[in-house]
């Protein structure tokens, strides 16, 4: 990755304020846009959200974003009116710093919740923060680490798309519901583009993104208080409109299910991916029900753990996921092995399957109906001891 | 347990026919009434669902009914028209020994799936089970050993009601879907009465039980191809109607709750029984909602298997269960412990809880909400090393 790949305009920074006891471990970031920016974003629907969440949702859309602070280690969840209160002075702290308005300014958290965010290291990180903007990748990658929690990784995702002969680029940055929630991890995802968007395109583009790349991957099935897709684009490039603006959001899309990818690959404990493919319904919104009912079931995500070829699993997961279809309207494929074909269990050797199972750690599975055209990509991975041990052990 | 507290007018037999290789395995049982009962039932709602449950659901209700033959080892589910054939040739061969018509009888089936019956082994099994038929408890026994998969032990209940001085008495048996999953194992149960009580009245009833007692426990969320719930009234005592009939009904629940509640604690691999009570919701469609997503989270589940008082993580599940609240509508206990009040956190000692969560093995979890008199009452189990090993190992 070259600093030519990135959005133009933009700048990060990534330092340690003390959230963190380590002090070589990154927590605060920075992303300011040099001008004002079309932004729009997509969150998490749990009833119970952190204060970020609802300080970004009242500012977007907006047409003149400057920028967005992020902390890590403290998710400024159920935090009460002291939260809320926090959560716009990290806003207006980052205004101060760089020179706008309060509202200009975006925020979000990541870490444990419950507790309150510690203002007086903070406050100083943000200014710390200013100071310490660059343009390049290595500033980006210290941004994108300090927005990890218990990644193992940092996760960029750049794109330069020629549109109608003009160059605009993405970047995008992101962080894992890894498999290890402390008290829910948060799925925290950036994409910054030099492009010029509409504030109402952008605004229909995050939601739909966001449903094919972030809302398509399933750890445990549990929904963070704190997810958060964000979009900056400020114009820094052509603008878009018509087949241009068409082939910028599949730019966006793929930026999105990259960045998605990368979360689940990522997922602690896991030793397989599954990347689920349903086809053949009446709907995209059927195929996802169906893929999302496989990837959340532990009978499936245990077995593909013990290479076990259970097609019963999942053909049962299938079928309580409250669609309609008889059973000879299913097949099903591990990878290449046809296991069920229309509605009956094929003579397929087993201890092929588990010999693949054992040896590969992308596990493409596929149900194929024969209802419709819609479709769903789904990505989970496996259910593990040390799943569990991460899990059970985590102390707040 | 007595004999005089079985209904009365059934008798059971529990027979080894060779499904399964270990001859002290018994995996043929028999339930005949002496008379033409009522009969009525509640089945799976998985799309993939097996042969018996097929035949059952075309069969009920029914003013008829003579018995149930069940078989385990077997699921006789996904196996095509064959299944269909075999699931009918078993009721056929129950009716001719004991003398009715082949619709009189009903049929279950439980264990793997997508591996046809063992006709010539099932046949003569069902004419020895009609030759071994008892009214007394051992014969009860008999029956329900008959019809375990994964379970530990068997799962009876009795009950004496009387009902304006006439005492009616009811059996019921069951046996888990435990928390190894043979290729998905299956939740049969079965209560016989010698009460009368019209169809109607019987097939009202039915879902209604069900949804109170084997509706409201998870193990994983995963439901069968094969779960039955089939209730016999042969009208042995007096005719139920009005406030009896209520009483009655009562009575059946609490039978169907305790045969519920002891599948959940023989769900193997687990540590901790989870008990759910749910309140304060508008509607107890709402409050099962959340029960059962907060029931199903694997986070939840290994907190408390880790003995992790992790409010967070149960706050945060009942809100992505698609109920409308605010935070400060609910609060949250752990046994005794107050652990979240009205949209904040305690300042409980977390020690002192993890301590008495590793020193006890029924958890009660209660979210008490503000917003109307729904409520629930749902259980289910903690996540375990243990869990992981029964289900990654299992090989079909």
């Amino acid at each position: 990755m070259d600093t030519w790949n990135l959005a133009r305009g933009y700048r990060y920074a990534g330092v340690h304020c003390g959230i963190r006891p380590d002090p070589n471990r990154l927590d605060l970031a920075l992303v300011v846009s040099e001008r004002p920016a079309v932004a729009a974003g997509a969150f998490t629907q749990n009833r119970v959200c952190a204060a970020p969440v609802r300080v970004c949702r009242e500012r977007l859309p907006s047409a003149e974003a400057r920028g967005i602070v992020i902390c890590s280690g403290n998710a400024n969840a159920c935090t009460g009116e002291q939260g809320l209160r926090d959560a716009r002075r990290m806003a207006e702290c980052a205004a101060l710093a760089v020179g706008c308005r309060p509202e200009q300014m975006l925020v979000c958290s990541t870490g444990v919740i419950g507790r309150s965010l510690p203002m007086e290291l903070i406050e100083p990180g943000i200014a710390d923060a200013a100071m310490n903007l660059g343009n390049d990748v290595a500033a980006l990658e210290r941004a994108a680490h300090a927005i990890l929690t218990t990644d193992t990784r940092i996760k960029i995702s750049t794109r330069v798309p020629v549109l109608n002969g003009a160059e605009i680029s993405l970047t995008g940055f992101a962080k894992g519901a890894a498999m290890i929630g402390p008290n829910m991890a948060t799925m925290l995802a950036f994409v910054l583009t030099d492009a010029a968007v509409a504030p109402d395109d952008l605004a229909r583009l995050a939601p739909c993104a966001a449903e094919h790349s972030f809302n398509s991957i399933s750890v445990e099935g549990h929904e963070s208080t704190n997810d958060s897709l964000i979009f900056l684009a400020n114009g820094a490039g052509p603008k878009l409109a018509g087949a241009s603006l068409r082939q910028f959001e599949e730019a966006v899309m793929a930026v999105c299910a990259k960045l998605a990818r990368a979360i689940v690959a990522d997922a602690e404990g896991a030793s397989h991916l599954i990347v689920i493919e349903v086809e053949g319904l009446r709907s995209d919104a059927e195929a996802r029900r169906v893929a999302k009912a496989v990837a959340e079931s532990a009978l499936v995500k245990t077995a593909i753990f013990g290479a076990d070829p259970n097609w019963g699993r999942i053909v049962s997961a299938a079928g309580y996921a409250g669609v309609d279809f008889e059973e000879t309207d299913l097949s099903l494929w591990l990878g290449d092995f046809l296991l069920y074909d229309r509605g009956a269990p094929t003579p397929f050797d087993a201890s092929r399957v588990s010999a693949w199972l054992k040896d590969h750690r992308g596990i493409p599975m596929r149900l194929r109906f024969t209802l419709g055209p819609g479709r769903c990509t789904f990505y989970t991975c496996d259910l593990t001891y040390e799943y569990v041990r991460l899990n059970a052990d985590y102390t707040t």
